[in-house]
């Protein structure tokens, strides 16, 4: 006799592969699509995730979920497979089609609407839009709220970092702003005096490209499952048997793409890693940004940006483009740890990058709990810059509160798992590196093998099996603490 | 109210999209997936197929094409484009799903089958996996000529050029057989005398692609609605409005790569010109191979093995490889026009092509009314081969009945679509050439400009709202007939 669980688990790889079709479709459309296709592309996608929403959402499902939860008697992973079938249905079924519909084609034009305006440093016209997607995201975070029992913000934080809420943010995020102003302080003094020459280019593109396929491979990118592309921006989409990540060039500079295939391939390397016999079930693919930005963000700053990584690197670097005087480990690697406060998220160094997280995040817990208003934004946004990086964004706009999509995509809850990521990695980092103390020599040979070989076994092959804090105790023997993050830092910089 | 027509118009362009979909996973198949993922891929196609299925094929479509066909009063279009999606319907239908599922396996452990065993010329071992296919063809066409009430045969003919049957391609297929063995004769006596050259490689492919695209924007082809990418089997899927087209670049030849271009951009400029109105619609595109290959072949065959194209191209040529003595219009021109009975369908020149086709048409006649068997198929094929062509493939089954992938795929019917389209190219082109005698001087300088507004308003403007005989009486005033490619090939060759 089939199971109901067994009866579910035939519909979620239904809904498997579904999700791989949905994910290659939009990485074709950012990487291969000719501009003419945009309107189709965008009503075929539509369609599809109709079908996918019809097929998760049904009366027969519930009776399924109820009837697999009384039969009991499930394996470790199957309980918690049938724990993570149940989240996505409450995730999708406490939302009403109109209101899905609705916020879909409220932040799209949201979207639209910023890149035209952010460039134009044009608030007035943009809050109006921006005001509305609040008020569906708040719709739904109610909606969220009520179907899963959580706080309405804690609701939608739950979305991207499950197993976190605004009590063990808090907690975590008081160490960091505690510390890091300080640490600027001694860094940036200490850094005044440093040297720094810049490397000159042109760096053509083929040989980019070639450097960042040679680092792939030496972390052990598996390319029969994957491959390297270009995009507008940088990102790693697919399935762990057709991982699809992409980078962007620029002539100019080459640390950049080689940091984000670095950054990408962190990502890649997880999914690649995942447990082949779970990949089509929820409890086998990682859908916590936190987590998967804790593996990202392992290879590209515990890794990529130490002096051994460098010391390995820069031999390729000029093979690739020839000799410089800029062109040397110790050169590149000043220049790639040097710290300075600055008005833009997504060029923050490591040690101020924190900030603007914590800063967004206490924004959207105000947004959330009533206590400003959508059109207070840019006044608040502006305090809390000269608090914590004593720079003012007053009429600024474009580098202040407009600077980010997440918010006209609606994507509220979303900033903390950056930094949640980074505490990961810098966590998981410390206990790897203490009982491989040899790692950092063989890092400057190009052999990421250990490294490799640790992660499987530690985390990828856990897939989504644990919440985070669990899985961290077994591993590390602590819960999230930003303790190894700000011992990382001193260490690097200090 | 919206009418049972207008619910059906719903349904249907909900397909399109899942078409659409379909063709850019197909395309994406060939020429992006890294090779782990394939067996994923196939799984994934499968679960969309079957959604497709389920779509198209239920009880409710049923009763909206017969309220549909009682509602009348539809436009000429609209009437049309009901015709064709009780056309879709009923191929659908007609099939049940354990069939279906059935041959969709067989055929593809034939095809497995036939790549190893095809290059060990090991016809016993292929014999009964062919045997299968066509057993489970035969039930197919049965249900099929229940279905459209036609003959088995002509069931199957009738996929892949509608409108099309043994009586009306006997009676074309009969000037063809009469005329081209004298033909042959005398142009390899003509030709026997010739003096050509060989081009001398390597032809660098970054080299080659530029030529390509060069001659793809000459040819009017829309890269705002579709690219050229590389494939080990040149092909064009995707939609109108995102045409994708492959070719396979040889390092050590360029014709053949340019050849292909020019073929598939023929393809790409039928896609990109049918009307935009309808393209989610079954009047819309264009099921015909016979009308789509005739596009194709109209470019690649009236077009680029012309002297006029080749002076238009070869300082393009020249331009990317340099000179040489090869490299001349009357030498590329003779090169290309070069006639010689051979082996192999695909490699054949466009005069002895024909027979190539009318053998396996012969034989697909005979086996679809029992008068011969798949065990004999070799020593009926060496027979034609022997009559058509004078070449005998006696004990050489890789270059004679195992060299199509079409049986194995269980694709019997579809060959004649291939010289049906030389043919309705050639029709088209008399007429076309007629009311526009400059066009060979617009040629020598690369302009299509007037081909292409030809082509535009005269067959692409009217997608599948005629069929092709009555398409072909408004535009060139007669049915289908073999006297244009005829006295085509009498021009060029004698």
């Amino acid at each position: 006799m089939i199971t109901p669980y067994q009866k579910l688990k035939a519909i979620f790889a239904e809904l498997a592969h579904y999700n791989y079709i949905q994910r290659i479709m939009t990485w074709d459309e950012a990487v291969m699509m000719p501009e003419g296709a945009g309107v189709l592309r965008a009503e075929a996608l539509a369609t599809l995730s109709t079908a996918i929403q019809k097929k998760l959402v049904s009366k027969k499902n519930k009776n399924l979920l109820t009837a697999a939860k009384q039969q009991g008697n499930l394996s470790f992973w199957d309980s918690a497979n049938l724990n993570w079938m149940e989240k996505k249905y409450l995730h999708a079924a406490c939302l009403p089609t109109k209101l899905v519909e609705k916020i879909t084609k409220e932040t799209l034009t949201c979207q639209q609407v910023w890149r035209k305006l952010r460039s134009q440093n044009h608030w007035r016209e943009f809050l109006p839009h921006l005001k509305r997607v609040f008020k569906l995201t708040k719709e739904v975070a109610k909606r969220r709220s009520d179907a899963l029992q959580l706080q309405p913000y804690d609701a939608l934080l739950d979305e991207y970092a499950p197993g976190f809420n605004q009590k063990n943010i808090d907690e975590i995020f008081a160490g960091l702003k505690k510390a890091i102003p300080d640490l600027i302080n001694q860094i940036t003094q200490k850094q005044k005096n440093e040297h720094i020459k810049t490397p000159s280019g042109p760096f053509a593109i083929e040989k980019q490209k070639k450097l960042g396929l040679s680092v792939m491979r030496a972390m052990q990118f598996d390319f029969q499952h994957g491959r390297l592309d270009v995009s507008h921006h940088p990102f790693c989409d697919g399935n762990p048997l057709d991982v699809r990540i992409t980078t962007r060039y620029n002539e100019n500079e080459f640390l950049s793409a080689l940091n984000g295939i670095c950054h990408e391939t962190g990502h890649g390397l997880y999914e690649q890693g995942l447990p082949r016999e779970w990949i089509d079930q929820p409890v086998g693919r990682i859908d916590s940004m936190a987590m998967h930005e804790s593996q990202s963000l392992l290879i590209e700053m515990q890794i990529c940006c130490s002096l051994p990584f460098y010391q390995y690197v820069t031999p390729e670097i000029q093979h690739q483009f020839g000799q410089q005087d800029a062109l040397t480990a110790d050169n590149l690697y000043k220049l790639i740890t040097r710290v300075q406060p600055g008005f833009i998220r997504v060029d923050a160094d490591e040690v101020t990058y924190p900030l603007h997280v914590i800063l967004r995040y206490e924004i959207e817990k105000k947004l959330f709990n009533d206590e400003v208003l959508v059109e207070d934004l840019p006044a608040c946004w502006d305090e809390l810059m000269q608090n914590y990086l004593g720079l003012s964004t007053k009429n600024n706009y474009q580098d202040g509160v407009m600077q980010d999509v997440h918010w006209p995509a609606g994507a509220f809850g979303y900033f903390p798992a950056y930094t949640l990521g980074r505490l990961i990695a810098a966590q998981l980092f410390a206990t790897f590196i203490q009982s491989h103390p040899q790692f950092y020599a063989e890092l400057k040979q190009g052999k990421f093998q250990s490294l490799h070989n640790w992660l499987q076994k530690n985390i990828y092959a856990h897939a989504a099996s644990l919440p985070t804090n669990d899985l961290l105790m077994k591993v590390t023997g602590e819960p999230l603490n930003s303790v190894h993050f700000i011992q990382h830092i001193q260490k690097r910089y200090l």
